[in-house]
């Protein structure tokens, strides 16, 4: 089975009664307008659907509370609503419904900076967290590359750049407040580090991508900024060698705290975007966090294994402007390579592999994209196994896109056979439902519906997603 | 409302046709005998409960499968045992049913070195992992001081010494085999190191303590042997400068491995048991993992901040040797103190607080002991926030059993409204039942009966724990 090219849409109407209830409650909070609900009605994924019927500005977790007890009692459903960045379809209504936009509850609710936590509303976004953070000497690391949002990132257990030292949303968030289905709310749990008290609610909500609660709250651990920071890119003759580098160091134990892949096409765009004139080669970009004699024993060790594998010298990004200009950069790949072909979309892969299958996974994705005669560009978290290759389609021609698919599908079995997974990081959203049943099994699968299920009745919280 | 000093027993029957069809599959296999089942009816925990009816001492996941389906038609509670030596309860046949011996599963399946994993069958335990890991240059660090099986430390959500840098279970379980409630099998996760393929069940069975399935197979995350370790005690004038020192080496960031606090009752009894010498003060037991210089490093940034606490110069224990015997003097701190006070038995407590609250946490409990006039003894996890107190009672004085439980209730509840939880790693099981309650509140709990209803319909699985 391949990725569906189209969405089923299954719309279920939104009744003028449930309007009229919420314009009764919402007031000025709530907009129809056109323009509104198709900006609430699209994400980074490449499927069209209609938008959403209304769009409800929540401010607090009473109003998603309220707004989801309403919509309960219509049969309609819910989505979640951040940033906007999810990129596997998660916010698109396929079964109708209405948009719960939580970006106006943007407000840091408690810093506990002697444990290390901070508990912030789910529309705070991850650049304001580390910005009003700054003072503290403490930092949030997961780094999706979006500005999104920390419940958006919670809902799809994201992670990113910084995931190969730090962890991902899985390990870094300690507790939610979240709406469930009947518009009760709960609390996940506790400020405490670690505990053993009763199922992990917490870990059941992050990636359950709005289908089992509407996540509003969100607890996180922060780690003290480090004392020294350095970042190097080093340039490998080819994509391979970058790769069996990256093993190296990963098996070595080393705590590198950043470790990314791009290979000649992503640099081009990069360079082409932010005027950055990296040699157009493969290559990693670094960065080591720690004491300044343990970044430099890192920096050290890492760069003689990259000798090893014909590596470069590292060239340094001594100031903290540069480092950020190096990462605004990264961040940008996407958006750079969406330009190297002007009017395209991308259609971008997510797997992941255990570390040691990770060169051939690349390897072969590369060779079959250079047969396919697709423009792409490869990024990677390649310290946890995970890269994303982008194909560049023409919306226009159907073609290039069941090819790009196509594509997609070789790898992602390919990624499964190895041990890994069809998602790392982006969920699966309406994109990745087969490969998710491919992956999983049907039993695995019985059971996460046989929990939809019971905390979902009605099937109002972003139904269709993760699975049909 | 009080943790109950007797479980509520509510026997239901196995009927002679389940023995009949259990003997009829599992032949040899299959025990009635009156002292194995007393063996696998009880556990660390003060109860005393009736013991299971029958033992099937599985070989492997079709075993264990054909059990819990046999089981299931009868409509008869299943309870997986390991190594017997859960603290809470969890064991106790409290609605009858049959014990399924996982202890014969001691086989290592796959050590996969490159990639930092193991799976292993659920009745190897970790001694015998590490054991047969140390020629890898691997190890797995989770240590709960028993010689838990890794089956029975996932169900559990186990940590113990060496969580403050390496995690708990909750981080540190990739993926599982796990027997759902109708014996279908199902398996949880892949080999890659993230993932965000849809709900994480890995993480909802870890921690569910045998009710939602049994765990037949773990995938767990392997670490390189650090290059150097030292391990040193140092002594403090009394339990309040000791933690207020953890405090302040947690909030500087040191990625310290171990940081265990022993008050003078525990260390007077390790030191009758094991002949250890140490002195007769609160003291921290620290282990510091790196390279060489690392270790150094950090080993001299604590020394300095713990001298700012009135600690004393460092003891260095420099050999494995050494460091195995205060180790394993500090695993043996239950059962020495057990000895202090022949025929005792041990009412023990699990909280663990954000760590800035964690010096008033304990000292208030210490106070609260002191005045009680019970006998006990303090270890702790300190730098993870979690901490045990041990009231060693007369089992043939239901007051001095009272009075332990009325000061359990007390610390329980002072955690609570510090931020905390009332179980770090010991789980609910029978005996946190009401303190679950209080902290997760109705609603939490309703979700999590929700969970329960829909994956074990039938209440075969482990009933009657967590949640009555």
């Amino acid at each position: 089975m391949n990725a569906p090219i189209a969405p089923k849409i299954l719309t279920r109407p939104t009744p003028p009664a449930l309007i009229d209830a919420l314009t009764a409650r919402f007031g000025a909070q709530l907009s129809t307008a056109q323009a509104v609900r198709e900006q609430h009605g699209r994400d980074e994924s490449p499927f069209d659907v209609p938008p959403p019927s209304a769009v409800v500005f929540c401010e607090s977790t009473q109003d998603v509370a309220d707004a989801v007890k309403l919509a309960a009692a219509h049969d309609v459903p819910v989505i979640a609503f951040g940033a906007g960045s999810s990129l596997e379809g998660q916010l698109l209504a396929v079964q109708g419904g209405i948009s719960l936009d939580l970006t106006r509850m943007n407000r840091i609710l408690d810093v506990a900076a002697a444990d290390m936590l901070v508990t912030v509303q789910a529309g705070v976004t991850r650049l304001q967290l580390n910005d009003e953070l700054r003072h503290t000497g403490l930092f949030f690391p997961i780094d999706p590359g979006a500005d999104a949002t920390l419940g958006g990132m919670a809902a799809t257990r994201a992670s990113g750049t910084n995931a190969v030292r730090y962890g991902t949303m899985r390990e870094n968030v300690l507790a939610l407040t979240v709406v469930l289905a009947d518009g009760r709310v709960v609390r996940t749990g506790t400020q405490a580090r670690k505990s053993s008290a009763g199922y992990d609610l917490t870990r059941l909500m992050v990636g359950s991508e709005g289908t089992l609660g509407i996540i509003t709250e969100v607890t996180l651990r922060l780690y003290p900024q480090p004392e020294a920071v350095a970042a190097a890119v080093c340039s490998f003759p080819d994509v391979a060698h970058a790769v069996d580098c990256t093993i190296a160091l990963i098996q070595a134990g080393i705590p590198i705290a950043r470790v990314e892949l791009m290979d000649p096409g992503a640099v081009r765009a990069v360079n082409a975007h932010d005027h950055l004139g990296l040699p157009e080669q493969p290559l990693l970009l670094m960065e080591f966090h720690g004491s300044p004699a343990g970044v430099r024993e890192q920096a050290e060790t890492v760069q003689a294994l990259a000798a090893d594998y014909a590596g470069s010298d590292f060239a340094w990004a001594d100031t903290p402007e540069e480092r950020t200009k190096l990462w605004k950069a990264r961040h940008h790949a996407y958006l750079s390579a969406l330009q190297m072909k002007p009017g395209c979309r991308c259609v971008t892969t997510d797997t992941c592999v255990p570390i040691s299958r990770l060169a051939e996974s690349i390897n072969d994705t590369i060779t079959e994209a250079d047969a396919a005669g697709l423009p792409y560009f490869v990024v990677g978290h390649v310290g946890d196994g995970n890269y994303h290759i982008g194909y560049l389609i023409d919306p226009a021609k159907p073609e290039e896109r069941e090819l790009a698919e196509r594509l997609n599908a070789q790898l992602v079995r390919r990624a499964l056979k190895l041990g890994g997974t069809c998602s790392g990081e982006h969920g699966i959203g309406l994109h990745k439902q087969g490969f998710l049943r491919e992956e999983a099994g049907d039993d695995a699968l019985d059971v996460m519906r046989a929990i939809k299920q019971a905390l979902d009745p009605r099937g109002i919280l972003n139904p269709g997603k993760i699975f049909a």
